[in-house]
Formats: C-alpha cells, structure tokens, sequence
C-alpha cells in the first residue's frame, strides 16, 4: 500500500511522499513510521519539519489544493463554454486520475471528506473548508450562467452547487471500488443533464439547443 | 468510537453490536480484540461463532442487507408512485437515518462500498455483490417504469440506474461529513429531477407534469 522512494530529506520531496500516500490509503492507514520507512527521514525530523501527523496531513491536503485543485477550479471559472459543458469537462478531468493507474484514487479532497467520519478535528475541519471552498467556487459559476441566460431564473444556485459538490464525491466513491472511465463517463453526463434541463426552461420555455 | 454494552454472548446480539460497530466506524478502525471488550465474548468465542474478521464484516453486512436494505428495496419495487417518487422516498429513508442521532452514518453498504479501498478482497467482493443487487433492483423499477411510459425509449436504463446508485453514494458521504437533512432533501430533489426531466421528454416531447 505504502508508496515512495527511500531515502528522500528534502521537505518538499517528502511532503510529496506523505501527499502520495495519505491520498492513496488515507489518514488512518499511514503511520509517521510508514512514512519514515518510505522517505528515510527520522522522526524527530518530521516533528521539527511538519509538526505531528495531523499537521502533515494537513499540509499534504493544501499541497494537493494549491498545485491540482486549485488550477481544476480556475479552469472551470475561466472556461467560456457552456456552464454544463465546463462541469462536464471538470468531473472528466477528476474521473480520468482514476483509469491512470500511476495516480492515487480520485480528488484527495473528496477522498479526505469521505474519510472524515475517520478524521481527527483538526484535518476534518480543514477537509471541510476545501469542499466549501469548493462549493463556493461552483457556486460563482452558477451565478455567472444565471447572469449570461444559461440557466432557469429561479433557481436554487446554492442547492445545485451542493449537488454538483455531491457529483465530484460520488465519481471519487465509485472510482474507489473500480469504475471504469465508461461507466463514469456516463454517470457525468447524466449528473450533467440537470444543467442541460435547466438551461433549456431557462429561455421561456422554449428550448435553448437544436 | 465502539458502541455496545459488554457481557452480551448470544451470536445474534453480538452480530448486532458488531454490524453497528463497522457500520459507525470502518473495518479498519475495529478489531477483534475491541468486539471482544464491548461483547464479553473471548476471541475463541468469536472464531468458534463467525470465523474471523473478514467473515464477521460480512456477516454483519450481509444481516443488514437482509434487515435493512432489502426491505427498503421491497418498498421501493412495490411502491405505486411515479418512478421520481418512489427513488425520492427512498433516498429520503437513507438520508433519514443521518439525522437520526442513534443510527450510524449513512447506508452500511455505501459506507462499506466508499471504504473499499480498505477492505481486504472477500469483503469488498461481497460489498461490490450488495451494491451489485442494489443496482439490479434499481434498473429492474426503471425498466418497469420504461414500460408504463413514465421515461424516454431511448434512455439507457443501465446508466441510469448506476447514476442513482451513484446518488446514494453521494448522500451517505455527504452525511459523513455532517450535511443536514435540508442539504439531503434539496440534494436528492436535484438528483431525482433527472427522472422528472426524462419522463417529460418521453410523451414526444409535451409535458407529462402541469
């Protein structure tokens, strides 16, 4: 279960290492003495590095925020096709890290707030702010395609941002036990389609597409 | 974390503190020697009643299917409602026992299903074959509901009914991480709403609702 190469020291290096690993297996199944075999690094120099196991672990998630996430999300919010396409081309983006089998198993995020029912306070609270952080930015997305006409006026834009949160959550829980990227791939189209729908009330009831 | 009251030693109670002791927590999280504490009964005891830990995790999933999930699906298969209903009222009943303060989080085989990744091979077969049935049951209702007209002709059925399995993955991991049953609702209107916007494009394209 456990993956790395022995004998990194650079913090950088071994955060990725401790990243890789929490992601793959999660909080409870990695210990700081799995981590300390992996990477060579001794102990004491995790303490004075990282803090304890749940800073580490914390500092692994906003790595993953910073340098994956993050990026997903700005391409989302820059995106200039329509609202349902860009999810669309988001939940593909998640679901493809799944069939790649050189990368852990779905969003380390989702992953994290699946686990949270394991999760000491500290790292489930952060878990949680980068799933609202999350929801707050598809919000936003929302909110520009209800501006631009794409979507139906009276529309719950927090509701379908939480669904579309519980969409990124499901592709990752069944990507965990072996979904292929067909049966994902089908499973986004039709979490995809309540845009589509409401896009197409959205024009006075006539529909928007051909 | 453990539940149950110690000094039990009839298999059928242990089975029942066992199943609410993985269910609450993971495989992962409860060993032989805690069911032990929480049960009085000695660890020979439990090989003598279930044989090990892998076959008592799927004891207890497979009491709970029979006990729990199945019923629901009974309810589900006979329900007289449209198809949109009936899925709405089932998804309802798991999102139910998550405000439930005494029941454990979420459905035991989502739960199980999400932590896949965790479990050893037997137990996640047999935690695949639930969720298997469970996505059976759910095309079978979709193919009867295909057949008295309440979905398109051509919808693909067996897509569907993986969404929907999807959605209760999805509730069952957003109630881990302590949605409130106002999120779950709007959620599983969202979810359900796919049903609804099919089943109007299915009378050749007129509404079916008013």
């Amino acid at each position: 279960m456990p993956r790395g190469r022995p004998q990194k020291s650079n913090p950088a290096d071994i955060l990725q290492i401790a990243m890789s690993n929490f992601w793959t297996a999660g909080y409870s199944e990695i210990s700081l003495n799995d981590l300390s075999k992996l990477t060579g690094m001794a102990k004491p120099g995790f303490y004075a590095n990282f803090g304890n196991k749940e800073e580490l672990f914390i500092k692994a998630l906003q790595n993953y925020s910073e340098t994956i996430a993050e990026p997903m999300l700005a391409d989302l919010v820059q995106s200039p096709a329509p609202i349902a396409d860009s999810f669309r081309a988001l939940f593909i983006g998640i679901a493809s890290t799944v069939t790649c089998a050189d990368l852990p198993n779905g969003c380390f995020i989702s992953a994290s707030f699946l686990d949270a029912h394991q999760l000491p306070e500290k790292p489930r609270d952060f878990s949680q702010s980068l799933i609202d952080r999350q929801s707050l930015v598809f919000r936003q997305c929302l909110e520009a395609a209800l501006e631009r006409g794409e979507l139906a006026r009276d529309l719950n834009v927090e509701a379908l941002a939480h669904f579309l949160t519980g969409q990124a959550l499901a592709i990752t829980g069944m990507a965990r036990a072996g979904a292929d990227m067909t049966r994902l791939t089908s499973f986004i189209d039709l979490a995809v389609s309540v845009l589509d729908e409401k896009g197409s009330v959205a024009a006075s009831g006539a529909a928007t597409r051909p």
